[in-house]
């Protein structure tokens, strides 16, 4: 197999797996996920993703119909099925199945998915430069909780696809006037700044990366001041350093925002933190 | 046949079709959905919830691979497999099917989606009094598009449920300290406030509904004002009148708000506008 899903215990190529119309995932996207990078069988951070997955089911009301170490123990098994190079391994869980109505289904337990896809980790992939896009983030405010309402995300990384860059990157407009740079469209965003490594509090505004969490351990390690609080857009694009993360990038060098050069004039702070958490992804799973 | 699902030509009972796991539907709610009521095989607002389908698939950049006429034709041809009686017709366009990746796919085409199942339109069920709760909204702001990115409406109507009322109504906090009622979890909301039917603006924080655009038109023919602007939750709670409407409501008459009696002190005016959306209903559809 080069790909596998799991659907409720059938297992399939990701392609040829059927669903039944009636899984609420579809009609609502009434489910949550979570997912991470896997390497020769060891699956990075999956207690952290498996916490995190549990704490958005619960913040959706889903039942989980299976304990923490029992999903760890499926994940495992179902990784074990394709080669030990890196692969996706992606997993959600949707209400259950039924006649399309909003009201909670009363017989009907939830349904869960896993895929598992090649996904090449580099060092080249992780150390590239990368241009992103600005835009005002309109997306609803339980951005905390990785659901499968993703819709604007979506449309805000396909307008980066056309413009030819990397990533989108949100700003909600306040009401004093201030902007405030939230996250990217599938990544965390952070900036050095005044030698200190900013990051937007993990509020409802933004998701709680896991990378994002390594990323901090990784600059406290290195005696890089760490500041939550919430930044502006003007911040970022003076920013010495603008960092993506994500589950599958650890710590993305920006270089360019809206067409315009920036970041990279901190390398001495910033090429340590990279170093490190990319390391630390190899080690892991090695 | 009971009910009849409808997905990319093929035809079944709705919980009998399978779909594959990589409908853009399943993992983002990446798609558009419409629906109205059908009575003996008259679909009622076809055109109008056609043209509402056709603005929303505009909205997120999905290019129908049918014309009006055409999918209005395979509505009609679908709906007369079933009996005449009343059924809910829902239709729903996904971009299409490919291995989770945000950016639109390349080699896909849209999924057409068609379900039709029983849905009795009474005029008790039509008069009956509503009870109502309220709750702030946090939706995104692309609520004037109907897409698949419902989770916040689906934990909203089920905060009803429990709660043992009917519907959710949300309420926008402003900057200015004001509230602003946007709409339900599945419907629009209206009040009759000093003699004149007060809604909503048709913007980015409400659904434009057909039942909504029926209702105006009913009170323009009996020279009740209507007034569109933004109107607080204490012009809700005070109201002479509260009228829900959706496609399979044409005027519910609110008489319960958070548990307090609210509304239903203006018969004069609402019962001929609710009169008058269900004759046409009932007469379009005779």
């Amino acid at each position: 197999m080069q790909t596998l899903a799991y659907y409720n215990g059938k297992i399939s190529e990701i392609d040829e797996m059927m669903i039944p119309l009636t899984d609420r995932g579809n009609y609502f996207g009434d489910g949550v996920y979570d997912a991470t990078v896997v390497r020769n069988y060891r699956i990075f951070g999956v207690d952290e993703h498996i916490e995190r997955f549990f704490n958005s089911m619960a913040a959706v009301e889903i039942q989980p119909p299976f304990t923490r170490d029992e999903l760890k123990n499926l994940l495992q098994e179902l990784v074990e099925k394709l080669a030990p190079t890196s692969h996706l391994v992606y997993w959600q869980i949707t209400r259950g199945s039924a006649l399309r109505a909003h009201q909670y289904p009363v017989a009907s337990a939830p349904n869960l998915t896993v895929t598992i896809m090649p996904n090449p980790v580099t060092r080249e992939l992780q150390m590239r430069n990368h241009a992103i896009r600005t835009e005002e983030d309109i997306r609803f405010y339980m951005a905390n909780v990785k659901t499968l309402n993703l819709l604007p995300n979506v449309l805000a990384f396909e307008r980066a696809v056309q413009a030819g860059v990397d990533e989108t990157v949100f700003y909600r407009k306040l009401a004093d006037g201030q902007t405030r740079v939230t996250e990217a469209a599938h990544s965390n965003i952070h900036i050095i700044l005044d030698g200190a490594l900013v990051t937007a509090p993990a509020d409802n505004l933004i998701l709680g990366g896991i990378a994002r969490k390594h990323l901090l351990a990784a600059a406290h390690e290195l005696n890089l001041p760490v500041v939550e609080r919430a930044y502006t857009l003007a911040e970022l694009q003076r920013a010495d350093e603008i960092i993506l993360s994500s589950s599958g990038l650890f710590a993305g060098r920006v270089t360019e925002i809206d067409g315009v050069p920036a970041g990279g004039r901190a390398s001495e702070l910033f090429l340590p933190l990279q170093e490190r958490v990319i390391d630390e992804w190899f080690a892991l799973t090695e």
